[in-house]
Formats: C-alpha cells, sequence, structure tokens
C-alpha cells in the first residue's frame, strides 16, 4: 500500500484550531466537508465549541475518540511544529501543514521549516505542506482544502493533479472544472519538505480511476524519484504533463525568490522528462488542451518502420483553407508531418467533396459543409483511415444552426474510431461542446491549442513505442550528489582505459615523456599527429599553450615536445607534469561534444551537443538519464535543433548515426560502471560516415563518492 | 479621396440577382442591410421582384433611376464577367465579386479570373473579390456581406479587419465580437487579383476612426504597396498587426492549394514587415489578444538610451508565485527583459505589501490580496512609476466576491496611468470583464497572452523609436522585378570598385594575368596573400579548384599561380579566364554573410547572416528593403538568432557593431545606386573588434532592368 493512502484518503481527519467561520482558513474547508458530504470520520479541536457543522469539536487531542489517520495544521508557523510534535505524540501518522511563513521566508523561515520537518520525522509521520492550501479527493467527497477552487462542490474524474504552487494551482484546477475536466484529486504540496510532487504522482498512479496525471513545479528536489514515477506512468500507460517554471535567468530568480527551491538546470529537466515520456506544457493553456485530448483520445499506435500502419502523421480537415495552412504551419513548427494523403484516400474524399474543395492535407471542405455537414464526418472517417494518418485535427467555426447534428455525427465518429481526433471549434456554442465532451470527444478553442493536442499525443507515441522496445531500465536509477569533496582528474592515459574498456572509440594516443619517446610514438600511430601536455594541473591543456597539432614528421615532434613543455612550464611554473600524450591526427569531421554531469536532481546524466560554436553560442545540447537504451540514443539525437548538420552540409557526408548511438550507449554503460567519476567531457568527438571518435577527454573523480 | 472610398462607403449600391430568401447568398445581405439600417441608397436587381424588404427591385440595370457608386456580383463564375461587363457599361466604378470558382480552382478558373479583370480594367472598375464574403462598414451600419460574422448587428469599433480568408476571417471576426472589439471595417479580399490587402489597409488608414488595424493574409502579391502603408501606419500611430500563413512547406502546399497565392520566402517577409513595424501574430488567439491591448493601451514610450526614462522593461505583478515565475520565463523566451524593481520601488512596496511577499519582480502580493484588493492598485502604481518598467502585466485569478471592488480600482489606475499595463485574469467574472473593456483596460485570460501583448507593445515601442530617428525613407520603395532577361557577372575588380565607392570595406585585392605579376601584386599587398581564379564562367572559385590560401612568399605565389590557373582549366576547359585574383589574407574573424536579393514581393532587399555553420545548417539570416538608416541596421543584427557569436566566443573580442551597422548602411546605398545589380553575395565577410571586411563577393546584373 502506498505511505501516503493516508493522507490521500484517510479514514479519519482532525482539524486542529477548527473554525466556525467559513471565511476563515481554519473554517472554509469544514463547510466544504460538510457541504460535500465526506462519509469519513471527521473531528474537530477548539476548546471554544462542541460542534461545528455536526461534526464534534473537542477541546484537545487527547479527548478524541480515536486516533486519526490524518491531522490538519493551520495555526501560525510559530506554533506548528508544537502542533505536530503533539499530532505525533498520539500516533497520528500524516498531516498536513498550511501555515506560511517557513523556507519561502528566508533562513528564519527555513530554520523553522527543518524543526518541523525533524519533529514529523521523529514520531514518523509523513506532512504535506507546509505552505500547503490541502489537497481534495473528489471520489470520497473530501475538499481539505481552503482554495476558491472547492468553493464549488468537487467533480470526481480521471485527473489527478498536483501542484507545488497554490495560487497558480488553483487557478489550473478551476480552469480544468470550467472545461469539464474531473480532477480526481488535487493536491497542493508547498514547500514539499517532505511529501513531494514527485511522491504524490507516485501515489495517485496507484489509483485505478486516474488515467492522467498533470504537475505544476518550481524546482525538484528528487528527480530520481520522478524518474521513476514517469517510467510507470509510461508503462501503465497513464500520461503525465508537467509545467515547470524557472526555465529562464529572470524566471528562475523568481522561482528562488517565491518558494525558496531552486530551479536547477532547465536544459537537463527538460531532457531528462522527455526521455522518460513526460510531456511537458509551456503554460497552463497548453496544459489544459493537452489534458482535454488525453482523458478523450486514446494513444496513437504507431510503427517504427516508415511503411505500413500509422507512422505518425497529422491529418488537418477544415472548413476553412486558410486555417488549413494555420494548422500546418503550426505542425511543421512542433516537428510534425503533414503527409499528403494517399492517392487512394483523396479519390475517396473527392467521392465527398464537391470541385472547390481540396484534399491533399489539409483537406478543406469548404462553405459546402455549412449546408452539409454529414461532410465533417465522412471526410473524417476517410482521412483517419490513411495509413500514414495517425491522428486528425478538425477544424470548424459557428455552424450554431447546425450544432447538434454535428454533435450527433461526430460523437458516432468517435465510438467507431480506433485512432484519436481533435476538434478545433472557433465561437463554438457552450452547449455542443458540452454534449461533445461528456460523449468523450475533445474540444478546444483555438488553432494552435489543436495543433498543440497533435503534438503532444504523437511524442505520447512515441514515448510508448520506446518504452516497448526498451521497457524499463534494467537497473535502477540512483542520484549520486557530490559528496562535496575534493575531486581528482584522472590521467589521460587511465582515462582512456576506462573509456575503451566501455566501447568508446579514442584517438590512437600514447604517453611520452622525452622527445625520443615521443618521436616513436609518433612513427608507430603513423603521421601526422598531435602533441598535448599531460598534466593533472593542466585540465585545459590549449590554454596552457600545451597542444600542437598537424606534425608531419619526426623534426616536427621534436620541436614541438620541446615546445609544448616549454610552455606549460611557462604558463604554471609548479605545475606537476606527467609526459605529453602523442596522438595520431583525426581527419575533420563534424563536431560533437559527449560526456557525464552530476545533476543535483538526477543524479548522473549523460550529455551530447553539438560542438564548437553550437554548444557555445546555442547551448544546443541535449540529456539523458542512464541506462540509455538504443532508442533512447536515437531519441537525443533526434531531439539537437542544429541536427541537420549531421546529415552533412558543406559537401560532407552524412554521420553514422548508429554509431553516433553505440558512443551514446557506451558512455551510458561507462557512467553505471563508474559511480565515481562525477565529471567527464569528450570535447570534441569528431563524427563522420566512418564513425565517431573522442579526440579530448577530461575526467574527474570524486574519490568519496 | 481614397479610390477605395466609395467600395467602402458607397452613397448607393445595387445587388444583382437578388434574393428574398435569407438563407441565400445573394438574401442575406440584403436582410443584414435592412435589420442594422444601412442609411444609404440601396437598389437590387431581379426580375421576379418588385421590392425585398422595402428595398425597390428593378428587372435590369438599366431601370435603374441613377448609377449606384457599388454593384454586388454573386453570379455563379461562368456569368460573373458578364455582369461586371454591363455594370462597367453602366458607369458603375467599384464592384464586389462574391462568386467563388476562379484562380482557387486551377489553370481554367484563374483563366475566368484574368477575363474578370480584364474586364473591370477595360471599364476603370475596381473589384474587390471574386471569392470574396463581402465586406462590413459598422460606421455606415453597411453588412453588405453573406458571412456569418453579420448575423449578429454590427457594432462600431476603432479596429479594421482585412482578410485573404473569407471562413477565417468570419471566425476571427466573430471571436473579435465576443471580446468587445468592435470593427469599423470587415473586408475580405477573396482572391486579390485587383484590390488588395495592402490597398485595403492603405485605405482604412484614412478613415480616422480606426486605431489599429489587423490583417490576414496567405500571400502578398503586393510587398512595395504593403510596406508604404506599414510605414505610413507606423507614421500615424496606427498599430498594424498581421497573421501571415504558409510560413514553413506543409504550410506553404496547402497555401498555393487554397487561393492560388505564392506564400514566398516567409523569411523574407518576416524581417521586412518587423523593419516596418508590423506586429505579426501566429494565430488568432495571438492577433486577439495584440488587438485587445493596442485597442486599449497606449504604445510605450522609450527611450534610446541605458538610463532615463523607460528603458522598455516589463513590470509583474502577480497574486501567485508560481505564475510570476511562469510570466518571466515567457517574457526571457520573446527577449523581454524584466528587470530588478530599484531600491526605491522595492521601499514602496514594502510598505504596501506584508512579510510574504516579493517586491524584486516579479512582485507578488500573495494571498494578502484576496482580503484587500486595493494592493493590487497601490502595488501598480508603484510600479508603473520605476524607470525601467515600460509596461506592466497584472496576473489575477477568481477574486470574484471583490470583482466589483476590483474593477472600480483598475479604472483609476487607467485613468491615472500614463504607462500601458495588461490585466491576465484566469477564471474572471464575465461581468467584470466587459465592465473593465468598456473603461478601456486590456483585459486577456491566459498567462501567455498577457505577455504577448506586453511582448507587442513594447516591439512597437521600439519601432517608433526607431522611425522618430529615421523616419520615412528618403527614397520611395520601388519593386524591381527581374526582367527574365539573360543576367551577368560582374568581373570582380569592377564589383570592388562599385561596392568600395559606397563605402563597403573589401579585403585589397589586385588582379595579375601572369605569374610575374602576382608576384609583384603580392608584394605590394604584403604577405600572406591569397590567390583566386577570375572568371565570369567560374562564380564558384573554390570548387573549380581556383583558390589557394595563406601563401607566404613569393615562390608560393608562383607556384599557387600556376596551380589555380590549371586547376581552372581542367575544371572547365572553355573557361573565359581574366586573370587571377591576389588579395591580402585577412585575420581570422566572426564570419558573416552579406548581400542583395530581389524578392517577387518586396523587390530588392538586403542580407545579413551569420556565416558558415549558421547559415547553412540554421538558415539565420535577416532582410530589410532599403533605404536602411542606421537603427534599422541595428534592428537587424538584433533579430540575429546567434547574435552571441557577434559579442565575442571562444576568447575572441566582440565584434565591431558600428562597423557592422556601416556595412549594412553602405550595402543599402550601393543597392539604391544600383538597381541593374539584382544578386550581390558578400560571403564570407570578416567581422571583428577591428571592423568589417567582406573577403569574397560575387555580383550579377541584369543589364534589361
Amino acid at each position: 500500500m502506498n505511505p501516503l493512502r493516508a493522507l490521500l484518503s484517510p479514514a479519519s481527519v482532525v482539524i486542529i484550531g477548527a473554525s466556525a467561520d467559513p471565511n476563515k482558513v481554519n473554517g472554509r474547508p469544514i463547510r466544504n466537508l460538510r457541504r460535500d458530504g465526506f462519509a469519513a470520520r471527521v473531528y474537530l479541536v477548539n476548546p471554544k465549541y462542541s460542534d461545528i457543522l455536526g461534526y464534534p469539536c473537542f477541546p484537545d487531542l487527547d479527548s478524541l475518540p480515536e486516533v486519526p489517520e490524518l491531522g490538519v495544521v493551520g495555526v501560525a508557523a510559530q506554533g506548528a511544529r508544537e502542533v505536530v510534535a503533539a499530532l505525533g505524540a498520539k500516533g497520528v501518522k500524516t498531516a498536513i501543514v498550511w501555515s506560511s511563513g517557513f523556507g519561502e521566508m528566508g533562513p528564519a523561515g527555513k530554520q523553522l521549516e527543518e524543526d518541523l520537518v525533524a519533529t514529523a520525522r521523529h514520531w514518523g509521520m509523513r506532512i504535506l505542506g507546509p505552505n500547503s492550501l490541502g489537497l481534495t479527493n473528489a471520489f470520497e467527497r473530501m475538499p481539505l482544502t481552503f482554495s476558491q477552487y472547492a468553493d464549488a462542490p468537487l467533480q470526481a474524474g480521471p485527473v489527478a493533479f498536483v501542484s507545488q504552487s497554490g495560487a497558480f494551482g488553483t487557478a489550473v484546477a478551476t480552469a480544468a472544472r470550467s472545461r469539464g475536466i474531473g480532477l480526481g484529486y488535487f493536491v497542493s504540496t508547498g514547500n514539499q519538505p517532505d511529501v513531494t510532487v514527485a511522491a504524490v504522482i507516485e501515489a495517485v498512479l496507484d489509483d485505478e480511476r486516474i488515467r492522467v496525471v498533470v504537475a505544476y513545479m518550481e524546482g525538484l528536489p528528487d528527480g530520481c524519484a520522478f524518474v521513476a514515477a514517469a517510467r510507470r506512468a509510461l508503462a501503465l500507460g497513464k500520461p503525465l504533463v508537467v509545467v515547470k517554471v524557472g526555465r529562464h535567468p529572470a524566471g528562475s530568480r523568481a522561482a528562488v525568490s517565491h518558494t525558496g527551491s531552486l530551479a536547477g538546470d532547465d536544459a537537463i529537466f527538460d531532457s531528462v522528462i522527455r526521455q522518460h515520456g513526460v510531456l511537458r506544457a509551456d503554460n497552463e493553456s497548453h496544459a489544459l488542451d493537452l489534458v482535454s485530448a488525453l482523458v478523450s483520445c486514446p494513444i496513437p499506435v504507431l510503427s517504427q518502420s516508415g511503411a505500413g500502419a500509422s507512422t505518425g502523421g497529422v491529418g488537418l480537415i477544415t472548413v476553412s483553407g486558410g486555417a488549413g495552412v494555420m494548422m500546418a504551419d503550426l505542425a511543421e513548427e512542433l516537428g510534425l508531418v503533414v503527409p499528403t494523403l494517399l492517392a487512394d484516400t483523396q479519390a475517396r474524399l473527392c467521392g465527398v467533396l464537391r470541385g472547390f474543395a481540396a484534399t491533399g492535407n489539409p483537406v478543406d471542405v469548404t462553405g459546402q459543409s455549412i449546408e452539409d455537414v454529414t461532410i465533417f464526418q465522412r471526410s473524417l472517417d476517410i482521412v483517419l483511415d490513411d495509413p500514414q494518418v495517425a491522428v486528425c485535427v478538425i477544424w470548424v467555426q459557428l455552424l450554431h444552426a447546425k450544432a447538434d447534428q454535428l454533435v450527433d455525427l461526430l460523437v458516432q465518429c468517435k465510438q467507431r474510431a480506433l485512432k484519436p481526433f481533435i476538434l478545433c471549434w472557433l465561437n463554438s456554442p457552450p452547449a455542443a461542446v458540452q454534449r461533445l465532451r461528456q460523449a468523450g470527444v475533445c474540444v478546444v478553442d483555438s488553432t494552435l491549442g489543436g495543433i498543440q493536442c497533435a503534438a503532444g499525443l504523437l511524442e505520447l507515441g512515441r514515448a510508448r513505442l520506446r518504452h516497448l522496445a526498451e521497457p524499463s531500465p534494467a537497473q535502477a536509477v540512483r542520484a549520486l550528489a557530490n559528496t562535496g569533496g575534493a575531486t581528482e582528474i584522472v590521467g589521460s592515459m587511465q582515462a582512456a582505459d576506462m573509456l575503451g574498456q566501455c566501447g568508446l572509440v579514442l584517438a590512437p594516443t600514447r604517453m611520452a615523456t622525452h622527445a625520443d619517446g615521443a618521436a616513436t610514438a609518433a612513427a608507430a600511430l603513423g603521421f601526422p599527429v598531435a602533441l598535448k601536455i599531460e598534466s593533472r594541473d593542466l585540465p585545459h591543456k590549449t590554454e596552457a599553450g600545451g597542444v600542437l597539432l598537424n606534425l608531419s614528421d619526426e623534426a616536427a615532434v621534436r620541436d614541438a615536445f620541446a615546445r609544448v613543455m616549454a610552455s606549460a612550464r611557462l604558463y604554471k611554473g609548479d605545475a606537476r607534469i606527467d609526459g605529453v600524450l602523442v596522438q595520431a591526427m583525426q581527419p575533420q569531421a563534424c563536431e560533437l561534444v559527449l560526456g557525464i554531469q552530476r545533476d543535483a536532481s538526477f543524479g548522473t546524466v549523460v550529455m551530447l551537443g553539438l560542438g564548437g560554436i553550437f554548444i557555445e553560442a546555442l547551448r544546443d545540447v541535449v540529456f539523458a538519464t542512464p541506462p540509455i537504451g538504443r532508442e533512447a540514443a536515437r531519441h537525443m539525437i533526434g531531439r539537437l535543433r542544429g541536427q541537420v548538420v549531421l546529415d552533412g552540409i558543406r559537401g560532407r557526408s552524412p554521420v553514422d548515426r548508429e554509431a553516433l548511438i553505440d558512443a551514446i550507449c557506451a558512455l551510458s554503460q561507462f557512467a553505471l560502471q563508474h559511480p565515481q567519476v562525477c565529471e567527464l567531457d569528450l570535447n570534441p568527438v569528431f563524427a563522420s560516415a566512418q564513425g565517431v571518435v573522442a579526440v579530448d577527454w577530461l575526467m574527474v573523480r570524486d574519490p568519496h563518492a
């Protein structure tokens, strides 16, 4: 049983400092519980009353007839620890702390928060909050929150919403309600020093009534728990949508001052969650559109090969050519394919549509459809039949006079269709939209929303495909925090050995400690060669003048040996110099960067980036947590914005992508086998049609890990 | 007087083939005109009736008591030309053709359309359409359209909306109405072989009741007319918002099949319209949000210098820390600055807000505001006072209980405020929003919308600033179409002369026809030098093996001379070789591309791009129409996505931006002075702290221009 069961679905609740005033934070939830008919046992504690709205009220905890499963603490920050201690002493195992004035208030508040958590831990108690608005469980008719969201009765549904922010959470939950999206759970985690967003996600996934989970977060203290939850969601086929703010410097600054949580490196977050099949929404509208689609639509079933069953194209049907072009534009921008429909599909459409219509995709049904709305149904059936189409978006507007008929027809389509479709209806009659939603048809009210829904469904379809090819990571992901102790640079030759054993290809390299040795090594490797100073005190060899390239004969090598040694000594007189690396020059190729980093939230992550100016000017890098299978590696490559350079520009041959996938997988293996390695940079890595070879590497070890 | 006056505001109208059935295309407008009380004279032609809804109906044109100013043609495509001819013969000077079945239908329809236009031209008649839904002029209560938009009475307002697409136009116009945005004009241009979107924009700008113009387009046949209209809008301070679809291949394909208009090169379109202060909206929601802001808000007054009056920052006030972070994220993504508020501003905010609040920006007023909504007003006044803040976005949600008070307070703010602010209200009570809009407060319902409004206002403020610095182009922009005749390559030395005279800096170059001459030239220029083959038949010198770099002494130059000549002859035996260019080698620097192109829509455009991999892999190029002043040039540079490379990466010094501006302005001068030059590539151009110098150039002339 999930450890948060008592929090989410308590058999008995006690509210400390209960108020009879429904305008008060400690009174409003009592009114809400009574209104919705919460069936579990509710106890109140306040010496001033004996009863509020029919719930018994006691002078103190000791007077309660039983030990409740859940305690609610809404006293001022300074008093919260004491109340938690009293609950703990009584044997209460979970509590909601909706007091604020803790970590979000700076160092003093942070101390109060730590004391609070320490007290809870002492008693083996889990706490939601502080600075939480509480939670609702609509299945149990439990509006245990002072959020304005619960000012109206709860409406159960297949969506769980977990929000770090209370106010923003309230806004999204309320907007969800007005779209007819029922929230089974709405949980506000607040400062989350104990129960985190990830922990609540894990818990609600257990509930079979929940089919979609949405989360809002500002920081992610437990990235590995989150990844585990995401993998589980993917395996269960329950989509997980995340809004995480703090994508940019100004945003991060605000996040820090807001809840005291560090936004972390958003590029890592973004890559890793997508690796594990999480859909990221940019804002509340995007999130709600996605949820609308996910509660109504099946996840598209895609096939890996280019041929055969649905290859992930989007079919567009519109009553306005202009809207069709706009949808196609948006689709391209989101990386979707808008395939030209098969000749057979187009022929069938011609049987339905009149002369002015376009059948290629977008399909423009023209004004003819105003007279005869069956055209939408007939076109939709035909377009969904095209094997290239995995999801369809239909764009209509107004049609108030024929709205009921259109609803009937689309509901029939929905009952028949195996593939998902989205109805984008501008200026729609509200009653028609309500009927469609009740019948499980996804309706959105903007062109952008329609295409974003299609994009989300397809991203999920591809994630499912990766998951089927590479089920669950064989090895559990563990976060390794930096110990904070001194780290050390691993010698280049030793590093090369370790990397080579994992299957990474490095430029052939030998060590030399004198000019004769360098000359011998060069001859053995074959000219031209490069010479690079080797010293743990000079990790940046080029800056130290310790690199000379394109040495084409023995004399040049001898001369270079003397020069790099001299430069290095000049750069840092006391540098411990182990010698000089002699390396076979590699032919010019596409420059990449590969590496390993240790992220505060996710632990070890593998990095891939386009090198040179791309990484410096555009930060075009992606990340993934190991273990990384071939499909996950392919997905990483596909997420590089500048990936077109891999296809060969300036007359170059395309890069061997399979070799690059080999390298990423090898690096993932390396990361798992060498937990002490906290930092690794392969930069540059040369990628070409002939393969992928690292030319420089820097490995850092945390011996205390 | 604008030539389209009779179209937009006719004193008398005749509808050919009028129908008494309000469900028919030729009947609905009659019902609409009667309903709205159109005051001008309406004549109908149909032998079956003598009167429809009180408007006199005649058997034929000749029976009319006067020559009407405007004729309306709704007959089938095949008959349209004949009706237009009859109207023309009668002396009618403008017509709306809402028949479809023309250019949008392929070659046969295209021929019909050309015949139609030729007939109209013969009679000196202007036509709107074919394939137009007609137009509305709300000031004259004239719903002369069969669009569903006019199913409800017109509502006059300061916005003119011109749409190439009828159906999409209807959707946007209807959505505008439901937001309380009054459309003074709604004009559907259809296939626009005569009256174009640009022409209508030009015409409605003349109307002093119009303050904002919105246009939807798929193609732009008359880019220069559009630019002229845009400049005029900018000078008048009337914002122009454009939605243009066909941004991407799939979108363009659909645009072509939809209205037969070529989408053209969207990168050029996008650059050029922004140069001239047009706001581009990505979709209908974006457009409507922008219009909401533009009808309510003053254009921010910005100052060029970093100091003093408003430098273009965005102030964010929110009741939810999370929403604040999200807004800050979105702002950063749109290139806006979210400045930390001044200490003085923060001190004043501390006087208003309680302890939990954040005052840095975003300003988080916290739940305190639910009890006391005056906090919004007081915070807004203070934040708008901060000299760094040019526009403010306030984010609230729900607050139904205090909605009236909040409305009163914000209306007071609006009356006082000199700077614009946007209210982003999620889950708002509709009546409150209506009151706010009536009082001129901009209200949007999504976080994205709020920030997009701020971005639009600021973009407009910056465009106004450029306009004030560089008023109207001294020289009218003229489109020069390619004549289609043979073009010729201009010799490199002559080209260098022409470019040098306009102030462009080129790498010092001499021509040599034999090895001795090359050696002498090299000695004069100073070693090292480059040798490049000079032949009008070998425009791509490198491919022909005709370039050798870094020649460091006379022997190398002599040897190189022989080699490039031999390579060139090998590559193309019959190439006319003029000699070899000897050029002083330039130090490594940031690689740029500059050039001139001739665009089908805008005529000559100047191009700037980041060179090398940027232009090839990322297409990071921007364009502008000459004349280009310094501020316009600065704006071009600022729009390069990878412009961070100009700031100096990999240890380089920053590029001298003023020198780059010099080069762009010189190129603009060159383009104006040399209309025969139809193509010019300066590639690469080396930019560094020392200046900007072109290393290679290729100039193509159209001698028939």
